[in-house]
């Protein structure tokens, strides 16, 4: 009989509530500022963008939010999703190392992102609000919220950062499929984009940006709300049903506890998803987890940024956050991983990491292809670009060990599929990618 | 607690045996002819082409084959497929009909193909065959013989049908990942394919014609083997896991058997492979499912084809096959399901249809495509082209009970998912698609 491979959970497994690690901080997060008083937001400020049930969790500091019913239901469509051993790969490389991937690229639109859509969308329709904007990069946070918004019968105009619309018209095409609608960023249809397409006539767009006009629209509809794929705390706090899943998974596999944690972090919802109810572990004593943050070398706001108080958009719309940040009018080269290019990381994210809970590494967009590409011949999955940069952390690691002769268990978020995704990997084999 | 949704086997309730329907027809299917000499044909006749694995088992009547650990531990990367109960789509047709799904797009390559590429690419190994050549339409074939080869360490050259080489380039960039070449097809590097471009300068390709070309590259190399993704004996056999995890995961929903299996046919394998296991209930008097193999409109070989000998390629180069056939030379139009674009139907198929064990309907890709979008809306996934046929049958069925009153269990095959087959959805949301 061969030895494990992978690891579902049933269905009554799916976690019943959500973790909000903010109960478990040794020192408190900074709070989020109002923009012109510069004091600590209130629900009331955020109520143009958010409905009520999204605001409490923004601001909640209790540690365990019940799943509603609704969403846990259509959470069943895709998960649990698996925990694998990567057997093949640990052969390939020839690394002592005990590697595990819990892989999120099986949920319908073939990333993460819909562990946070879902209740989304739910909260909004709650609250009667039955239009929904949104930004989106590579296009895998749209096609979430358009999956999400159809099956609460609300219609969805997602912003798309204009060069990963042009090149990569796959996502655009799933998101209409769905029945949204989707619009290049910087457009035309917003104050914003006119003004960012003024001052920036050929830009390649970036999430900044495509956050601008989406905050814009909703902010001028009562009806409507924006929708934001990641950076704030609600959304950190919907994805810990991730690593809330993988704990009870890497049980079944018998082992104890990861040595090291290897997640991609653009705005930083999966990294948290995945690390957040490790770092619990590790806080209360009972895991002692190596967390690494794989940060594109393109957008390196933790290993580069600066930990200030800076707007979540290029057009200084939002709210204050607290994070590491290039600057939000920084434009991050268009690399292929487009749900990276962002120039902060979530202050959940950003206050861990200035606490020490959890290191950041960069990693250039070659290494992360090999990477990628490694991973695919050797599990069948061809990984997401995203994800790529976090399966380079890891192959770092494992080839230490196999230089150290150590039996690491190294554990490894793939928060999605790159199936459509693949011109990319073809420039990569093709020897043209930039190599930024 | 709200119901079940989805049922997953653990690995060890990935059979242990493909099941062979030739053991269990009430009368024998007709023998494979040597073209030459009009006689059954003997493994010797077929060595040029496969290895004596396969050949043994394509004459097989021998009703359980036992699947070889290796091929059973690779098939653990993707396998148990999960069996779904499509409740939202359900409620959103108003049905009074339980509609399961069995969903085989998680495999790495997003298809069925996997479960006969894995086997070819191994007993093609254990022979010491280290090259493959095979044609693809769609690219879901290609890709994973693709997958499979590079995990043997064998190359794969692979002819796609030209006109989905050019209008739909993702799944080459897929082939090519994982380390094959792809050719389109027909080409000048055969003599067939060199026939076909004088005869048909403008050509869009099709299954035949790949087929002659890989199967000539092959016949010129004693080293090298031919692989086919559907049509022969024991391409049905391998893909026999699917109905047999079927069976069992509707036994844990707390169904007794389908009343209806609705399954697309292209060459015929995933539908032999979800219905050959209920087949045999039926035929043993366990159960009484009305199986219904749904076609395309533009290549109906069992609606509207005759039954008789004929060949599996356009250039008359394999061995006459009794089945339903278009003619060797009928060139489908180029509709979208490129895995459904094929002359025939495979002989183990053809026979159960002639017995009346299975029916078939041919149906018009905008009613699949409109099936596969409610589909879609409903339950997340975007099924593959030729998936949407199996859904637009099962559609018509659950309507029907709507009317009725009545509440069949209606089990659908869907063999792939269509995330790279977006074009094909944005052509019919358009209102463009050739209603072919
Ligand atoms: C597959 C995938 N991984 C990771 C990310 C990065 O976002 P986050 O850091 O919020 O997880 C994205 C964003 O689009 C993504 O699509
Ligand atoms: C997803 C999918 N379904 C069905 C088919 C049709 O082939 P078969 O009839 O052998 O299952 C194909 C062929 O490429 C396919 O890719």
């Amino acid at each position: 009989m061969a030895e494990l491979t992978k690891v579902f959970l049933d269905e009554d497994e799916i976690p019943t509530h959500w973790y909000n690690i903010a109960a478990d901080f040794p020192n408190p997060a900074p709070p989020h500022l109002h923009p012109g008083t510069q004091q600590p937001l209130q629900p009331d400020d955020l109520a143009p963008l958010f409905p009520a049930g999204l605001i409490e969790q923004e601001l909640s500091t209790q540690r365990w939010i019940e799943i509603p019913d609704e969403v846990r239901d259509i959470y069943r469509l895709w998960r649990p999703s698996p925990l694998h051993r990567a057997r093949r790969l640990e052969r390939a490389l020839g690394t002592t190392a005990r590697i595990y991937y819990k892989y999120e690229g099986e949920s319908p639109v073939g990333s993460h992102k819909t562990n946070s859509a879902v209740p989304q969308a739910y909260y909004n329709r709650e609250a009667g609000r039955m239009r929904l904007t949104t930004e989106t990069g590579a296009g895998q946070w749209g096609s979430a919220l358009a999956f999400a918004t159809q099956i609460f019968g609300q219609s969805c105009e997602v912003w798309q950062v204009r060069n990963t619309y042009e090149s990569k018209p796959y996502r655009r095409m799933l998101m209409e499929t769905y029945g949204a609608t989707v619009t290049p960023s910087p457009s035309e249809l917003t104050a914003a984009g006119r003004a960012l397409r003024e001052r920036f006539p050929d830009t390649p767009g970036s999430l900044g940006m495509a956050i601008s006009e989406a905050v814009e629209v909703a902010a001028g509809d009562p009806d409507a709300s924006y929708a934001l794929g990641s950076v704030l705390n609600h959304v950190a706090l919907h994805q810990s049903v991730i690593g809330q899943e993988a704990i009870k998974q890497l049980a079944k596999f018998g082992e104890q506890a990861p040595d090291f944690l290897f997640a991609c972090a653009g705005g930083g919802s999966n990294l948290a998803g995945i690390s957040f109810p490790f770092l619990r572990e590790n806080i209360e004593g009972r895991m002692n987890v190596d967390v690494v943050a794989c940060e594109p070398a393109a957008a390196p706001s933790l290993t580069e940024g600066e930990y200030r108080y800076d707007f979540g958009d290029s057009s200084q719309m939002t709210p204050l956050l607290k994070m590491y940040t290039l600057g939000a009018d920084f434009v991050p080269d268009p690399v292929h991983a487009g749900g990276l290019r962002y120039h902060g990381m979530a202050p959940l994210v950003s206050h861990a990491y200035h606490e020490g809970l959890l290191r950041a590494i960069a990693i250039k967009q070659r290494e992360a292809f090999a990477a990628g590409v490694e991973f695919a011949r050797a599990e069948g999955i061809v990984p997401a670009s995203e994800s790529n940069h976090a399966i380079a952390g890891a192959l770092r690691q494992a080839k230490q060990a196999a230089q150290d002769g150590t039996s690491p268990v190294i554990l490894i978020g793939v928060s999605g599929s790159g199936q459509l995704d693949l011109p990319a990997y073809s420039e990569f084999l093709a020897g043209n990618m930039l190599d930024a």
